[in-house]
């Protein structure tokens, strides 16, 4: 990786100061996009100075590395409350049981606006694309860790359960596109089947 | 509508130029996103002076509208082959077997970045979400009237299957994300994948 996303010892000040210019950038590109939002703009809506900005952050680049650094750990957060979830069970009944509140984050606007933009931008920009995969695959190391945790599916070996994990994550993405360009479907309707697929994708063979 | 895509008799030569104007417009799309293409750049890219271009299409958002007319187009075509499927059987065996060519074309770097960047102006443009929409409920409309043509699975209602098309159609918007942003997944295993769960959606109840 050429971009250092921090050069800055950790303090609590300056980490402050990052995650503002992370809220800003995430406005500036849900409203212009990446490729229409200057580091200039990202100054001028985090109210700092463009000298502060590349204390923090290379280029624009840099800040969308961030931006997915912050959702990996969104997902590691999934992954624990899956792993510790009290009602027990077996995978596919734990990660059924996520689906509520992943499909509500995958339909609320500001989420979909952000990362379908970033998705168009990873499509024509190789740097974009290099980041975001590099993040999609910390993701899917995440969820498998948690698969061996609590146990693989009887039945699916562990190149099997990654295709699932991933095909999974295909279908909340396909959610998010649907939320922009699709006829609305009932929220409650959409959340019943997605539950029935993770438990199809998941669950013990009989 | 306010839009008006088309104000000439659809002679052969005005059609060509149509066209001409889709193609420029989907290069220009691709390459600088919605937002950062002008209807000068669109006219330079596709050979035309601004007047001739007005002729067709009264702004980006009537070219837009014409894109999805296109899509539309391929779409039934896809409907007609999986209705017209001398192999026959089921409707979750006539769409399963359509499933290759889908994922490929999902696939196709071309196709995705055009779709992934109107995902994401739709998300942040009331109107080009409206005609994309609208675009939508054409589609969903023509897979329930090849579904009723070849016959509804038995157990699901109409509500029931338009709900699933609806989630076939999320699954592949998924593969597109993924083809842009995601780690690569090994086609074959990927449409094997992608044909059990359409024969999950779609099979008629045991």
């Amino acid at each position: 990786m050429s971009s250092v996303t921090n050069t800055l010892p950790a303090t609590e000040k300056g980490e402050a100061r990052r995650q503002q210019v992370l809220d800003a950038a995430t406005k500036c590109f849900r409203r212009s996009g990446f490729h229409g939002t200057s580091i200039a703009r990202i100054c001028k809506v985090a109210g700092m100075s463009p000298g502060h900005i590349y204390h923090y952050f290379e280029n624009k680049e840099a800040i969308v590395e961030a931006i997915a650094k912050r959702e990996e750990q969104d997902i590691f957060e999934l992954a624990r409350k899956v792993q510790e979830d009290e009602s027990g069970g077996n995978l596919a009944a734990r990660v059924a049981r996520q689906v509520p509140d992943s499909v509500d984050r995958c339909l609320d606007p500001a989420y979909l606006e952000l990362q379908l933009e970033l998705a168009a931008e990873a499509a024509r920009n190789p740097t974009i694309r290099r980041i975001l995969r590099q993040s999609d695959a910390v993701v899917t190391s995440e969820f498998m860790a948690l698969s061996n945790r609590v146990g693989l599916p009887h039945g699916l070996d562990e190149a099997e359960v990654e295709l699932r994990m991933k095909m999974i994550s295909a279908i909340f993405n396909g959610l998010m596109v649907r939320g922009a360009v699709g006829e609305s479907i009932d929220r409650e309707q959409m959340i019943r089947l997605v539950e029935k697929l993770i438990r199809f994708l998941l669950d013990d063979a009989p």
